[in-house]
Order: C-alpha cells, then sequence, then structure tokens
C-alpha cells in the first residue's frame, strides 16, 4: 500500500488546514517537515512536488497536490463519510460552501494573516509589531466579521447547518488569534463567538492543535 | 420559469470569469449591470446579495451565489455536459484542477491583475503606470509562466488534457495582457503561447469578449 505523505511545516496555517481535512477524515499519513528556515522549500526534490515552492503538498496514492484549499476539497470530495460529510452533494448547496470557501480566501484570511504575523510571528522573533498595521488589519477584520455576524443568524455554520470545508478553512487563523488581543473581536459578536467555539473544539482540530503544541515545545 | 441573472460589469475580470462559464454551458440569463463608479455595489438592495459588496452575483432558481471562481465550480458542477465537462469527475483528476484553479487565484492573478491594473485601466484613465510597479508584477509573472511553460510539457491544459475551469479562470486577466506590452512573456513560452491561443479561441470566450467590446463602444 502507498503511504499518504503530506509535507509542511507546523508553524504555517496553510500545513495545518491540510492536517484538519486530514484528521477529520481519519486518514492515516506520514508528516514530512519542511524546514522553510533553511529553505528546503526552495530545493530541487522539494520544488519537483511544489513547483510554487508552497507547503503544504499531500502525496496519496500516485497523486501529489499542492495549496491548502485544494488538497481539503480533494479529501473532502475523495473520502467522505456518509452522513458526516464536509460539503453537501447537492450542488447549489455545495455551491454556498464554495463561496464561503472563497470568503475565507479573500475576505478573512488576508487580514487575518496579517494580524497573525504581527502579533503572533513578531512576538516570538521578539520584533516589534507595527501599529499601524494592526489597526489597519482589525478594521478590515470587523467588517468581515459583521457580515459573518449576520451570515450566522441564518445557518448555524456558514456554509448551511453542518460543518462543512467553509468552517474548516478558517480554523488555522482563528487558532492563532485565539491567543492574541484580536479574540474580543470574536467574542463581542454572539453568533460568530458560538460557531468560534464549536469549531474549535471539534476533536479532529484538537488533535491538529495537540500536534503544533507538541512541535512548539521540542 | 425562474430567470437566471447575473449582476456585474463588464470591466471587471471577476464579471467576465463567470460570464465565461455561463457561455460555455450555453446557459440563458439576464445581465444586470452594476455601477462601480456610482457606488451601486456598496448599495443596500446589493449588499443583501453580496454582502462584501463584490461582483459579480449569480441568481439562479432561488440560489444566490458570489465569489466568481465558487460561481464557475457551482456552474461546472451543476450543469455539466456529458463529455465535455469543464472538470473531472474522478476525484484525483478533479484534484488536480482544484490546484490549477488555486493556482491562478494565489499565483497568476495577483501580478496579471497588477499589470492589467497599470497598463490597462491606468492607460484609459489617462493615468502614467507606476514603472516600479510593472517592473516588479513582470518579475514575478515571469517565474509563473515559467511554471506553467514546464507544465504544460506534460498536459496540454493547465488541469489535464482536457479544457477546463482551471483554464477558463485564466482567461480575464489572459485576455487584458494580450492587449499590452506583456503579451511577449506568454509570446516567448511555445507551450504556454499554444495554451493562450487555444483557449482564448474558445466560441465561449468570443462571446464574452463581444460582449465587453461591445459595451466599451456604448
Amino acid at each position: 500500500m502507498a503511504i499518504r505523505k503530506l509535507y509542511g511545516t507546523l508553524g504555517s496555517p496553510d500545513t495545518i488546514r491540510a492536517l484538519a481535512s486530514i484528521f477529520e477524515h481519519e486518514l492515516d499519513f506520514e508528516f514530512i517537515p519542511i524546514d522553510l528556515d533553511t529553505g528546503e522549500h526552495k530545493t530541487e526534490s522539494f520544488l519537483s512536488l511544489s513547483p510554487f515552492g508552497v507547503v503544504p503538498v499531500l502525496q496519496d496514492d500516485g497523486l501529489t497536490l499542492f495549496e491548502s484549499r485544494a488538497i481539503m476539497r480533494f479529501i473532502t470530495h475523495n473520502y467522505h463519510k456518509p452522513g458526516t460529510e464536509l460539503v453537501f452533494e447537492v450542488p447549489k448547496q455545495q455551491g454556498i460552501v464554495a463561496t464561503w470557501i472563497d470568503v475565507e480566501d479573500h475576505q478573512f484570511n488576508p487580514p487575518a494573516e496579517q494580524l497573525r504575523q504581527e502579533l503572533v510571528d513578531k512576538t516570538k522573533k521578539g520584533l516589534t509589531m507595527n501599529k499601524e498595521v494592526v489597526a489597519e488589519a482589525e478594521a478590515k477584520l470587523v467588517k468581515v466579521l459583521d457580515v459573518y455576524e449576520e451570515r450566522l443568524t441564518h445557518s448555524k455554520y456558514l456554509g448551511g447547518d453542518r460543518f462543512t470545508s467553509a468552517d474548516l478553512s478558517h480554523l488555522p487563523n482563528l487558532y492563532y488569534l485565539m491567543g492574541t488581543p484580536v479574540k474580543r473581536l470574536f467574542e463581542e459578536r454572539p453568533n460568530v463567538s458560538a460557531w468560534c467555539r464549536h469549531i474549535l473544539s471539534r476533536p479532529a482540530w484538537i488533535k491538529v492543535v495537540e500536534m503544533v503544541e507538541k512541535n512548539k515545545a521540542v
């Protein structure tokens, strides 16, 4: 049997997005760490898997995929478990999930990623955050969360009444931001706050966090 | 019968991405122009369809979707014609298409969009382009096209041996850049050049261009 492999780094939101999908589907896999600090993602052998040098990469039974959301979509589609699929089979409902995956990518991720870099990465490296960048990113995130608050009055999750990849896709940056003062922006909004609690407490996500925390402790 | 509606603006690459998908699937629809210059996308009635104020929006039999690539994925999935689907049913092949849709979004689109703004939009408005921005964006685009050139030695199209949504997604910015000096970057690469010729000459795309050009002439 071919061994399923995920190449990536546990400090990368994109890598842990793919990991979340793997754990949700209870798939066996081997994790191959890629050291971005030493430029391992720019080596010829890694570029042969991921031509833009991005992590993560999934190798699965002869298939090589990169781009975390594409990996998430593939896993969801290929390994769905009847009754607990992370997408809907009905095209219309699937279209709504697709819209909210792209909302995460285009609306939520840019300010969330900036805030993660300023408030988490820079702190870890002993650097000073850029207050102006933080203020701008917070203002953008507030607008996004206001839309989410409204959206979540209509359905328990972003993509519909069930947890789907549209929610899963938010977990990496949500997890990082919950450890920063930005947490208050989520807590101030009752629907967003309940949504965060629900999705961050999923057993699969807790496994991802354990893996990330264990790696930090090494 | 409910009328299918696409709200958008013909000067928006995202709108014409959705249009390309509609024409590829030969769907009847009504086009509702949204005037970004007068802020029509920020009115309450438009925000009730597209909460972030982005175009395009598709309304189809009770469903409302925004985000052009999500609209494209929905149409591809919901209206596929046997034998000429713009995606593959086999999950592995579908995963490859998903990867190259995200490559367009994350690698190709950022420099292509910057170049379109500098070389097309600014020229139209009589503004001077920022040479530094153009040079940086060109350098990024060159790296992307080098990967595409290699990729297209393995398959005729980015997502496999058939034209798929992964190719379609590139059409809007390809079309704009072909009218600028950046065209040479595509022509210098034989596989990329052949790929551009093939996908830009698809009858559905020619219909989109006719609609865009007719609108310019008004």
